[in-house]
């Protein structure tokens, strides 16, 4: 066994390294034994956009810190609390970290756990949310194993089809969440605000779910080219149009039923006008273009944001046309995933062949783990790619 | 404007006739006055699997009856509280007749009307449920219009894809509900029990709402190469293995998260070994093929059967092996589908492309007024066809 | 027959008039004739805190309009295509505006109606919202009256419960909706803010649907007696105390499963510290107070409000906790109750007598029309009391 | 600590025992030990209607089997994967066995726990379902205690509370997934069949739920008196009469929107014509009482009946009135309730007095272990009583 891990880690904003760091453990950040645990080789790491928030410095973590919430390994050693795993099942690992024990994981909402962060309710992998390494690495360790952990029934089915599986552990579930939360079903007329990986991944999980018309709008014209070619409408924001003037082009109506922020208040980072926008731009979007009796879901993250001009953003507080909106009976939904609701389900719509176009629309990259830093500096200019660190070098090509 | 009516007449079983009617007018019934309501001149009206009840006699109907509940026209005449219809519009009938202000259809529960048919509190047009003139015919009467009828958008555009809009009169969506009452979703594994046109719409509706994997089993070779042919699994239910084995065979596990009966008490008139099963095999199918924590859906009629051998089944009473379900809490739903609860869903699918293997799995024939009765005999062989009767020479070729 | 109609009108902030008007018509405000509606004498029609923003001047309406949207009354007059209703019937009359037959409707959501005023998707009686004249005047036109109107099963049974039964037109429904909003349901803690007859309407609700604690935050200690004194905890939200540490008092836990603002922008004006409040003060306490995992609910109105300060404010554009919140996978929802969804059953339970504290909680006063100027003027100092006008003089005392 | 432990033993039908057993181990039925159990001290443990099925001999269990499903005990013993209780927490043991980490316990559905006792993806303890001793005892071993077991906040007001609390280890839960299989909401009109303890419990969940119209049948008049007494409506079975009219003479119409089996298929052992019953009497009862639309909960157990008279039912098939019921598009749910969906929700309405009704229906009667045997011979009369049994003495008078 080795008695090393190297890893990505986050040293300053732009400067992530690949170090070494000790072989996990079972054991809690807190130093607690951990006989639910297991310890996993990683088979396909991916770099989210949410780890950009890191990268630019907008979510601050500690000097340091391991980085990576979306991971697919190999268990390599289990906890003598483990009874449904085995040494070399392959598994997708939730980014959520949760205990399947407290209150809110006994109801499904995995995105709440009380008691794996309970600073904030909320636990994640190689974020500042409970202290856990995450995954761009050759190792890891993944508390509540049995609970948490998805096994594909099949290794090497799934080693064939790992470049779509690898988004089971946080953005094709996520992608579906927001739809969820929008009241997306068979039929709707559907508007994804953000062509990146995971607008892409939800302009698939629309087309999965029998959506009718399927609208993406971005600034970055090679993003919304993946999806143009992949059975979607595409809206480029940086023209001089309203947003229901567009949609009702395509549509012939201005309103959707189901619209998602899968953007953030980092929009006001992104197109021409960067400079004017408000950092509540894109949720203000979402919900002008949600007609009355639809719904709207936020996936984009809007936290305290310490890079923002206002006090008002860096506390959290968001100029939101509510008002507006409230004649229309709005119903706004947002948070992280919880991602086991989803990712046993759209696993089988993988392993069953129903999402044909989502390779297509994910233009996935697969990379060494010393890429890795170059990677995250690729992906920030808004490349329309999404990469797969693969640290043992497994993934067949 | 026409004078008379030509209709497709039911006169005994087996004896199917086109004969002349009065043309229709904005009245019930019972004779009363129908402010609310339309008339159409037909465009497509479509032979059921339930009408080959009719035919059979096993549903007793009066003698003279017009057939025909699968009904898409066009409004030629509207009655003085009509309001968002006009001339000219291009419309889908739903099947069951609803009158948009009872306590049921307020809960959009169009299945179980309460004044339609106050007797059974379920109306339908060509049935012996609340003597609504069905629409194999040149014209036909429509009550509470502006509640009922689905107006499709662009009538050029809807003529262009009749063939699969004449479908969500009945059956497309009454597939779908099956599916509702079973809880298939997304990632779902289904077992649909039979292959005629209501089948087969559940099989392309399954693949709509992006299930895993789709299971269909019947007797009939040339119905199952249909379904085979369009992305669903087969299994030929006259092998001599059970049920379980032949879907563990295909999924890994002997039983599906969602199976839904298509087929109802007839089930016992088919196959080979038709004189030994019971009336109940079709339901206690899928009961035994839902897994633990599944559901089950019957679209398939269990009524009273006047063609019945046993006394309990002439009345309406089944063996149903609802003791060896009960320790894995089924849930059971049956009935008619509200088919405005999915058809305006429905249309948007399909006038945005998503079932491109719908008319592939349908294999549609357009025929004449005249051929009906012809066709009536030909479906009830079993033919892998669906009927759509033309009464104006409308549908392109 | 009448041949006029005395009614309450508005004709400029802080001056509410009683002036005879024609008698009504069965015709909608654009003058089309209107077969589906009924005329009604209004036997209780009662004065809302949403008639306050009109009385205000925060909500502007025509001069002369006639005011009034909670309305019980007895039918005198039925149009050509009104099947289930006839003179005499005593009904509720939901205060939205709906026809039955658009797609809104035809989904239950009649708070959002497309088509009786299709400027904002959103009509109702006494406002500006689809110019339909309200119901404090002697009778009242009603459009859609199949659909709309809730009937009383027995008249004589009604009259006896004529004060609880009034609220069935909005306020008990409206509170009803706001914790259907908020997730509410047996068991659940419940948070709800303001102490007017609709958040007293809600602690009643609250206790029908078996919610466990439920607190009552308000600034008037009058109105929180009512609630005090019917089983429900109470927060005194003028002492200088953080609102989840009044909870954590109350319950042991800083946050609830539900919380619910039934107070809108309102608020700055409520309340020592008004001149320091912002206008989204009620909406963002009940952001706070909602727990991770739970749901918010939003009744009080936040429009554009031309008595605002700020610009943004005017515009519909508030600043809002979201930032602060989003970890937490907020639910927020909002909006007008569709009144229908909830009237019956919450009939079936004043029939039943399962709210023997709504009565005691209400407090209602029950006055003639001309002396409904004075009670606009009287229920704007925040009194603990429902004022009811009776115009015919027919409610017992 | 304790060497040994007093319980009691199933020998034959009605052949009860008070034995000696080992004190438990932290140890599953085969062996493996659990580090994710507990053991805990018996505060108070029911005899329930389904031990009867065991007494009787129509559920076959092993000679020597320890009774006893409806546990509160106090924890004295934690594994070393137990991270949420600690010795000293009173808790509530929900009858269901299940490990928290299968599909269906990771979707909420406990009561079909596929690792538990695979035999039939269904486990419970003091049942012949996985060789789980049962509660009866002065200790018992639970295991994925941290999953599993509720703990109440306060030991000291749980302790007040103890007679009511002790339900919520099924009885209580189990009425109220009734209630919720049957779709009963606030309002609702519920007819329930039996007023046996969990017909009872039904009666007050019905209650607290808000439904409007309570109906209890049964044969047995001391147990109607309890629920007449307590708010709801009865109807004595051994009239003869049938059910719907007796409905009507009370509602006015002759169905409910929720009918609830809380009998099964001993029915047929009951009342003056038991002889002539059929054994699917109490499921016919139930879906003949409910309305269209409506939908029926069977609680009561169908299962292969060894008892039974007929092949069919004793390979658990049963003559049902289905083909009666499909026009009205029934809804049929069946099998055990998952309580853990329920017991934290109804303990925080009994903690905050929502429940006070409880109590007086339900009857208890607190009796020592070695009384349990007589009890059983005694409760098999249908006393209207619940038998609880105190192992300790423990419970305050």
């Amino acid at each position: 066994m080795a008695s090393s891990n190297r890893a990505v880690t986050f040293h300053a904003p732009k400067d992530m390294r690949v170090e070494s760091r000790d072989f996990p453990k079972l054991q809690m950040p807190n130093g607690k034994s951990a006989p639910h645990g297991v310890i996993l080789r990683l088979v396909a790491t991916n770099i989210c956009g949410s780890d950009l928030h890191i990268y630019r410095g907008s979510f601050p973590v500690p000097e340091g810190m391991v980085m990576g919430h979306e991971n697919t390994g190999e268990v390599i050693e289990v906890g003598p609390d483990v009874e449904f795993l085995s040494e070399g099942d392959l598994v997708s690992v939730p980014f959520n970290v949760a205990c399947g024990r407290c209150r809110n994981c006994r109801a499904r909402r995995t995105d709440v756990c009380e008691t794996t962060n309970p600073k904030v309710d909320c636990g994640a992998y190689g974020f500042n949310l409970g202290d856990y390494d995450g995954g761009q690495a050759e190792y890891m360790f993944v508390p509540y194993a049995d609970f948490q952990l998805l096994k594909f029934p099949d290794k090497d089915q799934a080693m064939a089809k790992i470049r779509e599986l690898a988004v089971l552990s946080d953005i094709l579930p996520t992608a579906f969440h927001g739809l969820m939360e929008g009241g997306a079903k068979t039929g709707s007329t559907v508007y994804i605000a953000g062509a990146g990986p995971v607008g892409r991944c939800a302009a698939a999980c629309a087309r999965l779910l029998g959506a009718s018309c399927i609208i993406v709008g971005d600034h970055n014209k090679d993003r919304l080219e993946l999806v143009k070619n992949n059975g979607c409408e595409t809206i480029d924001l940086s023209q001089d149009a309203a947003l229901t003037d567009q949609i009702e082009a395509i549509l012939g109506e201005p309103r959707v039923d189901c619209a998602v922020d899968y953007v953030g208040t980092e929009a006001h980072g992104l197109g021409p006008q960067a400079e004017d926008m408000d950092p509540a731009y894109a949720i203000n979007q979402v919900i002008d273009a949600t007609r009355a009796g639809g719904a709207t879901g936020v996936i984009g993250v809007y936290g305290p944001d310490p890079l923002a001009k206002s006090k008002a953003e860096q506390e959290g507080t968001y100029p939101i046309d509510f008002g507006k909106a409230w004649i229309k009976s709005p119903r706004i939904t947002a948070g992280q995933a919880p991602v086991m609701h989803y990712n046993r389900e759209l696993m089988m719509a993988i392993l069953w062949d129903r999402m044909p176009y989502l390779s297509p629309m994910l233009n996935t990259k697969v990379i060494s783990l010393d890429e890795a830093p170059e990677a995250y500096a690729t992906f920030d200019t808004g490349v329309p790619l999404k990469f797969i660190i693969d640290p043992h070098g497994l993934i067949p090509a």
